[in-house]
């Protein structure tokens, strides 16, 4: 163990920057990262705010931060395609290679997982961290740290648009317009939408999604979404919608949004029990996929950031100094709507 | 329009075996079919004692039945497949083929579709119908025109186990076990299941399912589902649930039961708004599919029929004959859990 | 049948612009077309060149021209899409919506499909033509008749991009920069690939899609594409590759270039018979698609044209004047490699 | 190390039965096996005759048997989920679970494998082993050791099943009759055809299937296999080819033999060039799939022999005692046509 200066989430609304122990021996098949930039993700700041998301409850000091970027600093034993001085983004979790759904392919649902800043996991605001080389990705020149910190939110929208098996040329549509229904709208359009209408109650939310080629914004404060659906697919509906609203009053409408055989996909998860209309679903035959973080999402993500198919730049809405980290978390919980992206960065 | 006897529907509860007139010339692309046998089906029951299902009403007198089977009489222009003679099953449902749903192949969920035995379109519990060649199919030798008027519901199985992407050696779970959820585990059988757990709280429905090699009943008045479904498949769940019961008791633990990446089947349709655990489908990444009639599986079901891989012969309770078709419905209405499928022989 | 002056190849090496009959008479379900704009396919020059393709043979004058965008002039009973004034562009073949593959969805396989300027049937370098309006498709305000008339050759490129399965992030790799690989990059790129690597031993060719942001090209007389590839994927393989060149020498190496797992699409195809490494294909587990025409896929690629995700007009190389057909073709002829597409403009 | 008694290929042409040093330490996650029933497979005998496959060449004196079943001795540290005494059948491939491939689900296709009686990795037909508890699978009470050695070999007609993409009622065709050919055929039909015809030129090979419900043999010295699959099919084709002849013969007519839209499933790999009709497979858009190996294949096999579905005893041609192991090959070199699997009996 060594001491380190880290963000710690002291207990439940009380964050401190101090000396904690955190592990930085670098193992077989692991590599040591000094962390560069990390963003503020919504989950750090419930922990912050509430304590406990479900069942994961902060009960000890506990680092925060999960979303990061840095230089490779030292390679463990057979570690080959990394080395010291390499620019890189990491996967917060680590799953067990030998559970059974990692050999299946799916490491993201299995319940062995141990993610950065999920109780009892320390997280990255810090100096320095140790990560399996196998979940160290590297950044191409031109793929900047704010850019690879960008590359952990951008793999859930990427995730999303996999579970869509979107048909190149279809219309997707995106309900809310908050930091995970922007990333998820940006990987349908790279992942061969034609069009992604993207539906919120906030303008200023809606004016950043705007910005981008592709997205057609929809404020349902002033139109209806079912008829304005309708309308701009000649009646047929959309080929997917993307649930990233998490509001139950989303379910309400939302069978009658796609087109016969479509498809949902279910990003944003309700708090409250859910009333969804079955014999709707059915009557269309629709389908309904559902998106646990991510699975082989990150080599991909980095190649659409590097070949400029996506631009994630415009979503970072303002980068704290590591010492100002508590003002990054106050400035997050005033959740607003023009906020996509904050960021602290840690080093440079 | 030609006279002709029929098992009329006149309003709610209110049957008669009269002459009616029906249309039977025979158009282009058309076949008459002599009807053989009939059975009775859940909605056609239920129009018999609600008087409508949903937002179709009967609103004037309605033929019933849609489970068909019988001989060519008289061949269309422009019919090559079909001669007189051929013993046939049909299906009922004739959907536009030029509508944009049947040339994406989705002719089931074409909302043209004119389906027999649902108001104002007239059923065939009569001696005749005309009806497009390409929805009549031709049965082998060895399968009886009992067994073909059984491919009908056998298909809405059918549709089913085509929807869950059955992987060989999959298991599978069906919740209810009348004769929906009968056809769809013999369908998960045939269609690549090894194993097809079959739960229902009515042991004779469950000594029905039991008789098929590969099924494991579980009754759940006397067992915990969840903890069953754990101990057969090692604590990983069952690859495929397929929710047959339509009751929002189903839904409540119904997560606990697919394994990580697994999918739920839709083809119960509760009558009440259901409530379902968003978070829980979720952290499995589990994927819902849904089912409205089918759409290309009469072939299919008639070949494993033919085959020998799906026997439905132990599902035929008993036969009526034509006269006494009022007694079936009203056998049907009595709803004893030992019978799987009343049938009607209209002639021969 | 009406008089109407056309581009008609008389035989092989002849062609004539002159009057010839042509059946202009609006039935049910059809539209007439003023013709706009035509562009010229490599298979009407071969025609040209040639006098048959495979089995298909000219015997007879026939029309040529099958890339086609124009005006509806009249609208046949019972269409309800399309009116009169509307700027469209057109699918060259006209399947029977009752044939078994079209019923299926695959009317692009459906053997009895009657296809524009394929012996017997004329194409539309003509003033007018009389097609069904389920296959003629409205081009919106900011889709020219230039990029309408784009359409057909891009399908194919769309029909490529959906055989592969693309998953968003993909890294594909065309080989043979024709005018059908530039139309499959641009497809694929479009259809969620990362990065398209396109190789060719013409620079000029590959100049022409090195203008799109996401294209590699690699010129394979200087350089070794499997090491090529290798050093791209940091020796993992392309997840698709597309054979667009028709040559049996891409086979030799082809099993080289794919990751374990990945895919082949066949789009080019060889005349000569062609040798394949079968042991190559299957220590990988590799995946062969291949493509026939397009099916389903005009409304899609005037999606992504319209908004802007796709850019055919750096493509079209000149446009002649329909009194200049002949010279159109003559420069085809040339096969000049910095040409992509040659169109001609019938009106307007 | 320890010294054990075992079948030895000492070089091409030379067999022995004596001790050599095998390692038998138990390591964490790992089991070791006291060997009851070992299967003779095409690949063992090849070694025998040739010495080498493709570029796996015997330098070294090296135990032959990969098809293997026995019963716990030892267990690991950390193993969970067997005991000693289980009854057992093993995966001969042990894969690197963090190659890329493996993390992927796909470690079939990992370079990295090390697969039983391949050089220079040893076999198993010895009194004991030492493997991974990943890759040990436990017999059901009802499945004997000679049918869990037989799983092997039938995990490869799963992988090819799986493959296939079959849905359930589809009609396929195997070309060839060998015990390969027979093992894909049954996990066909248990995978969810109605039909599989088998093509061989041998006719008490063809009996073998026969004996099969659902199996439709047809000997191509009598009947021509085009015609005889057209007229099984309506004229349509089969909806999935399994290659496993491995003859470059097939190939030629391959393309007449499947649907529209259909599937070719490579099992058998020809040792020489093998010349394609790319032009066939493009005019019917068909699919080719390859199969190397399995991967998650063993516990769904199991399941099928457990439940029923799946009988493979009739394919145990003859079961020799360890002693006579060298009159096992003689006779497995025979290539008698109503061989289809000699077993040998280590123990017990």
């Amino acid at each position: 163990m060594t001491k380190a200066r880290a963000l710690v989430l002291e207990r439940q609304h009380e964050l401190a920057l101090r000396d904690i122990d955190l592990p930085l021996d670098v193992g077989p098949g692991m590599v040591r990262i000094a962390i560069h930039t990390v963003g503020v993700c919504g989950s750090d700041v419930h922990y912050y705010t509430h304590g406990r998301i479900g069942p994961f409850v902060v009960n000890a000091p506990m680092v925060l931060g999960h979303e990061a970027a840095g230089t490779v600093t030292a390679v463990g034993e057979g570690v080959t395609h990394l080395s010291v001085g390499d620019r890189v983004c990491m996967e917060p979790g680590i799953p067990d290679p030998n559970s059974r759904a990692s050999r299946l392919g799916m490491y993201n649902v299995d319940p062995a997982v141990q993610f950065w800043a999920t109780p009892p996991v320390h997280g990255v605001l810090t100096a320095e961290v140790v990560h399996p080389a196998n979940y160290t990705f590297k950044l191409p020149d031109n793929v900047s740290f704010a850019e690879g910190a960008m590359v952990e939110p951008f793999a859930v929208g990427m995730q999303a648009a996999a579970k869509a098996k979107i048909v190149p040329g279809d219309t997707a549509l995106v309900l809310g317009a908050g930091p995970i229904g922007t990333m998820v709208a940006l990987a349908a359009l790279a992942g061969g939408c034609a069009r992604v209408i993207v539906a919120d109650l906030a303008q200023p939310k809606l004016d950043i999604s705007a910005q981008y080629q592709g997205v057609i914004p929809v404020n349902i404060r002033e139109k209806n979404l079912v008829e304005e659906v309708g309308h701009l697919t000649d009646g047929w509906g959309v080929d997917v919608v993307f649930e990233c609203s998490g509001s139950p009053q989303a379910w309400k409408t939302i069978m009658d949004l796609p087109r016969p055989g479509g498809a949902i996909v279910v990003v944003g998860l309700p708090v409250e029990p859910t009333t969804i209309d079955i014999a709707g679903l059915s009557v269309k035959e629709l389908r309904i996929e559902s998106v646990f973080r991510y699975a082989h999402q990150y080599d991909r993500a980095i190649a659409l950031i590097a070949s400029g198919k996506v631009d994630l730049k415009p979503l970072i809405s303002e980068t704290f100094a590591f010492e100002d980290s508590k003002a990054a978390f106050d400035r997050a919980v005033e959740a607003r709507p023009s906020d996509v992206k904050l960021q602290i960065r840690v080093a440079g």
